[in-house]
């Protein structure tokens, strides 16, 4: 490789996490309510309970409208998972996923000053998802989905925003698509390429890996071919010949070489690898890539190839983890999508709404790019207010 | 009267009130959420988020016990209604019920250091609340029943407590009825009686007057006599002679001297009113009660009688308003009751929990008791552990 990203990992933050500390973090959750008025005297409580709050009541009851501001509700954002895609561990069911719907909660406070309470579902059945959101639609303001798997998962995101009013986003489809693309937008950059000329890889047809392929190709790349557990996908493949369902369709969008075999034909001659299963890239397949090549390992918590080993072959190395560099990682997105169509008042989070969130997170990267910084740190404060004004302005511009 | 409580009545703490002190405080409404975890380096991000939490979430996976201890679902309380029966304001809809909820929440979190969320639905039918809240069932600990229209609030905590194995409680009537009992066993003791002397009229025969009639029944007050919209209740009335219902079947175990009639023949030689309707108290009918007597008027936010008209009559003045004496306020119990329920392990709310928290409320008034304090004041912070203990206690004695 020409450019050496080597030095620039340095996983020294996680390597000594202890279990004890990791599980002591998480004793009694860590998610907290608090009251934002006082309740520590009889006018306290005459103001925020009764009498006074049936004042409040009446008038939201008399002018609807006035639940916008009166309540926390439009400002709330609903994590809802049935657990059947956690991470990176699979259908591991809804109880085992709430400390990571917890933590998505967590960061939607820390980095987008939205408040946010997970929703776990002990059902799997997507019209009854459906149902009970719009049940409790009058609790909350917008619906961030989460780890549901695919294929099913396309088809509640589309039901939920056509039964709800509100903004609707699966993350683990958009998220990562918009920060994938931010990465790459400035991957391309750093490695001097063009969009357009590169040749892409996706492995991982499921929610994040079709979201990724939309996006890039709604942007300006044309090579993109997606990898699932069989094979390259292509629209003459005898499972997907005819198939309904987004991979069928994206079959005939994408490849379009028309790219045939495994992972070893689909990385031959690549630029770009972009890894958002689980399954492992043999190092064998990594060294028929093209020089200067990119390779985004992006499985948690375990990347289809650690970087020590992808830079032996990669100009630019990415991953999902908040320990190793470039992390490519949804906090860098999900908190300013939501928080921006919620400030706009936007119903819908549209095609328009995510390029301009990934921009504007490519953006604060460009002044310092370096192989080892494509993207922003999570912990970067300019990051949601720059994504949420970005969001913002799509929709008023939409 | 004999036992002047006039002097005690101070309502100055509301009268002052202006709408814009109390529309300012509920601005963006009265909860927040916060993270009980730092997310402020990568360590942070690397313990709470990915690649961190998988271990939880895999811990929890392989011993759902777990859940317990690493998530905050154990001792989060949803605050759950309908909209239908708010306040004494009626069937005002869910949207306008969310800052009640938003106020039960704060008080949760406030006096029992609960954590706790609104969930308000726009369903009204019991069948689809129930499955809701079972679809939800891995999101939370226990379930506060709010504001919910009787009789449908019957059906709905009986389906409820068969279909959740958590603690429910619908706290319009168990809530009030505890601290009703508390409070009626220190008036009684204040003005020289003994419960099982006591003629009671209850009116308001709702979600708060069933149960408060039952509470009551349950303790050793035996002559209850409860007033509907249709005057005295009794097992003759045409409407309720062979009915189903709570109602219907209240009426066989109230009423022993079998009064016939209205308020008039209800309260004529009566000890003790209580008000849990929005229906007013005549002055006339106030003149024919017992010298002596007790007057506890809840209806929120206006009183069935203003204290400064009870108190010519009435030896002990009680309502439900944060602005006068004895505030007979669903505050004192809930918090200790729902708190000691989770800390005891309890997957009931049985008819002895709800005794000891009366008991431990009634006991700490006790050692200053007086007309104007016959429960102690909801700020009270010795309230919230007196009852936990309690009825921690009698679950671990049950």
């Amino acid at each position: 490789m020409s450019i050496d990203a080597a030095t620039a990992i340095d996983n020294s933050a996680a390597t000594d996490l202890t279990e004890a500390e990791i599980f002591d973090a998480h004793r009694g959750g860590k998610l907290s309510i608090t009251s934002t008025v006082p309740l520590t005297n009889k006018r306290d409580l005459s103001i925020a309970y009764t009498p006074g709050v049936a004042e409040v009541s009446r008038a939201i009851h008399r002018n609807p409208e006035l639940a916008r501001t009166l309540t926390w509700a439009e400002r709330l954002v609903v994590v809802v998972s049935d657990g059947t895609a956690v991470l990176g561990l699979g259908n591991i069911g809804p109880s085992a996923s709430l400390p990571v719907m917890e933590g998505k909660s967590a960061l939607f406070k820390t980095f987008g000053d939205l408040d946010s309470i997970p929703l776990v579902l002990n059902t799997t059945d997507v019209d009854e998802i459906v149902e009970t959101l719009v049940r409790l639609r009058p609790s909350f303001g917008a619906v961030n989905l989460e780890d549901v798997a695919a294929p099913r998962c396309f088809e509640l995101e589309e039901k939920l925003i056509e039964a709800l009013d509100c903004p609707v986003m699966h993350d683990d489809q958009h998220g990562t698509a918009v920060v994938a693309l931010a990465a790459l937008t400035n991957a391309a950059k750093v490695t001097g390429r063009e969009l357009g000329q590169l040749r892409v890889v996706v492995s991982g047809a499921g929610a994040a890996g079709i979201a990724v392929a939309e996006i890039l190709l709604s942007a300006a790349v044309t090579d993109v071919v997606l990898l699932d557990s069989r094979g390259v996908i292509n629209s003459a493949r005898p499972d997907l010949a005819g198939a309904a369902g987004k991979k069928a369709e994206i079959a005939g969008r994408s490849n379009p070489r028309g790219v045939e075999g495994g992972p070893a034909e689909a990385l031959a001659g690549a630029d770009v690898f972009i890894g958002v299963s689980s399954s492992k890239l043999d190092e064998t397949h990594l060294a028929l890539m093209n020089r200067d090549s990119i390779v985004f390992a992006l499985s948690n918590p375990d990347p289809e190839v650690l970087p020590e080993v992808a830079v032996k072959y990669a100009a630019v190395v990415a991953t999902g983890r908040s320990d190793f560099p470039n992390q490519i990682n949804n906090v860098l997105a999900f908190p300013g999508i939501f928080r921006g169509a919620l400030d706009a008042g936007a119903r819908r989070i549209t095609p328009a709404m995510k390029l301009a969130a990934a921009r504007a997170i490519a953006d604060l990267a460009a002044a310092d790019l370096a192989v080892d910084y494509i993207v922003p740190s999570p912990l970067d404060p300019r990051v949601a207010p720059a994504v949420t004004a970005a969001v913002a302005a799509a929709v008023e511009a939409g």
